[in-house]
C-alpha cells in the first residue's frame, strides 16, 4: 500500500498572480529549491498567503515526510501512528504526542485522519512546458482536469495517476480543490508522486500539450469511439471532465478525439475517479 | 447519466435476524411484493425497526421513485427538483416543497442533496441462490465485498456494477454500510438497479456462487497473475477487500484464483472502487 519511492511534486503556483488568463506563460519559477516558495507579490493569491495547511491521513502524511521539496510544520501523531511511521522520517520535524481525538479536533469534521495531522506549504509550482521538455521513455501520459471540484474524487485520481505512472495531472488553478486535507488524504501520498500542474487556462494548456505531441482525447459518454480504438501510439493527454457538467465546449474543441468507456449495463455513466482509472487502465494496456 | 431502465434490488434482510452464520440458508423472502418488508420477528435489527431512512442526491431519488418495489415516505424537494423529476415519477408520494437549507438541515452534515430527499425503506431482501438460479446470457459477473465499510466506495462500485451489468453485489450484513444517504447518492441510483445481497457469511456465499459454476477470483495486490490471464471462459465472482486489511484469509481460500492489476508506476495500490471500475471493464472486455 505504501509508496515505493518519492518522485517530485510541482505547481505552478505563478500561474496564480492575478494576470490574466492567456496573457502568455507563467514566469518560470525555481521549483527545485524550498526557498521558490512564496506568497505572490501582488498579494492576491489567498492560498499562497496562508502557507501551511493540513495533511492528514498515514500515507499522506508519510509522503509528505519523505519528500524533501515538502516545506513542514509540526506533526500531530498518536504515539501507534508515530510508531508506524517510525524516527528516520520524522527527524525533519516537531512532534507532539496527542490522542486520536485531539487530533480530530483540529481538523474537520469526519476528516479520517488515523492519528496523524501534519501542517506542510503547498508544493512549489512547476511550469508546464519545462516539465513536458524533460525526456522520457515509453508513452507519456497527462491527464487534464476540465473543473473537477470535489477533492476526493480529484484524490483518487492523483492515487490513480501514480499507480499508472501519469506524467502529470493538469487541473485549472481557479477550479481546483486545495492541495490538502481531503484532496491528499484520498491521493493516500500521491500528492507527493505525481507532478500536479495548475494552469490559468486549460484551452491553453492543451495546445502546449499538442505542441509537445500529445494527442489529446477528450473522454465523454457521446464520444466518437471506444477508448481502446482512439488511442494511437505515442503520447497521451487524457480530458476529463467535472460529472455535472462534463468537459467545456472550448475544451473539448482543442481535443482530436472523443472517446467512451463500454458500459453494457443499465447505467450511463461512472464515477469520474473510476472512469479515469479505467481509461489509464486500458492506455497502459497496450 | 441518468439511470437507462430500472431493475429490481434486492437484499436478504432475513439473514440478519440473529441467527448465528453459516446455520443454514435464510428463509426465503416473498421479495417481490412491498409487504414482505417488515421488522425482523426478534426485534435484533436495528435497521429493519427503522424501517424508514433518507435517500438523496437527484439520481438516487430518481430511481427510488422509479423503482415499483421501494415502499416511500415523503419527498423533500425545492421546486427546481421537482422540476428536473418531474409529476409522472412524483405522483406516488406526498411532496414538500422546502429550501435548499430546510432540507440540508434534516440530513447529515455535508450531505449533497441536491434539493432532492426522499423517505424510503431498505429494500426487500433476495436469496442469493435464488438469484444465481435465474436463466442468464451471457458473462454473469458477481463482485463479492469483503467487509468494506466505506459508503462512498460501495456506492461508487454499486454504479460500476450497475455500468458494466454485474448480476449481483454480495455484502456482509454486519460489515456493510447502511442502504441509505451517502451509499445512495455514491451509487447515483444504482441501488435501485443492481441486485445488492445481504449474506451473514461470506465465505458460504462464495460456496453457493461455485455450486453456481462460478469461477472465483480474489483480487489482490499479491495475486498471481494479472486479471486478464486470470479469467477463464464463464460466469466470474471477484472478490475485492477493504483498503485497510485486504481480503480476509479463510475469504481467500474459498476463491481458485488471486489476480492483481497492473500497475506500472510508483504506487501499488488503487482506491478499491477504482480497482473494482478496473477489473470489470476487464472482465468485460474479452
Amino acid at each position: 500500500m505504501a509508496p515505493r519511492n518519492f518522485r517530485e511534486n510541482h505547481r505552478s503556483k505563478g500561474s496564480k498572480a492575478g494576470r490574466p488568463p492567456g496573457r502568455g506563460k507563467p514566469p518560470a519559477r525555481q521549483a527545485g529549491a524550498d526557498s521558490s516558495h512564496r506568497p505572490d507579490r501582488s498579494g492576491r493569491s489567498e492560498r499562497s498567503s496562508r502557507p501551511e495547511s493540513w495533511l492528514y491521513g498515514l500515507h499522506a502524511v508519510q509522503a509528505a515526510l519523505a519528500n524533501p521539496r515538502r516545506r513542514l510544520g509540526r506533526a500531530l501523531l498518536t504515539p501507534r501512528a508515530q510508531e508506524l511511521i517510525g524516527p528516520e522520517l520524522l527527524r525533519r520535524v516537531r512532534v507532539e504526542t496527542l490522542e486520536m481525538d485531539a487530533i480530530g479536533r483540529l481538523l474537520p469534521p469526519g476528516a479520517v485522519h488515523q492519528g496523524a495531522a501534519l501542517e506542510a506549504a503547498p508544493l512549489p509550482g512547476l511550469d508546464l512546458d519545462e516539465l513536458l521538455a524533460r525526456p522520457a521513455s515509453g508513452r507519456r501520459i497527462v491527464l487534464v482536469l476540465d473543473q473537477l471540484s470535489d477533492p476526493h474524487n480529484v484524490g483518487a485520481i492523483l492515487r490513480s495517476a501514480a499507480a499508472f505512472g501519469v506524467t502529470a495531472v493538469v487541473v485549472q488553478d481557479r477550479h481546483a480543490p486545495p492541495q490538502s486535507g481531503a484532496l491528499a488524504k484520498a491521493a493516500s501520498g500521491a500528492l507527493d508522486l505525481v507532478p500536479y500542474v495548475e494552469v490559468v487556462n486549460i484551452a491553453r494548456a492543451l495546445d502546449q500539450l499538442a505542441a509537445h505531441g500529445f494527442w489529446r482525447i477528450a473522454l465523454a459518454g457521446d464520444g466518437a469511439e471506444p477508448l481502446a480504438d482512439a488511442v494511437p501510439a505515442g503520447d497521451v493527454a487524457l480530458v476529463l471532465g467535472s460529472e455535472g457538467d462534463g468537459i467545456r465546449r472550448l475544451v473539448r474543441a482543442h481535443c482530436e478525439a472523443a472517446a467512451f468507456i463500454p458500459m453494457p449495463g443499465a447505467m450511463e455513466s461512472l464515477n469520474v475517479s473510476n472512469a479515469a482509472a479505467v481509461a489509464l487502465y486500458e492506455l497502459r494496456r497496450g
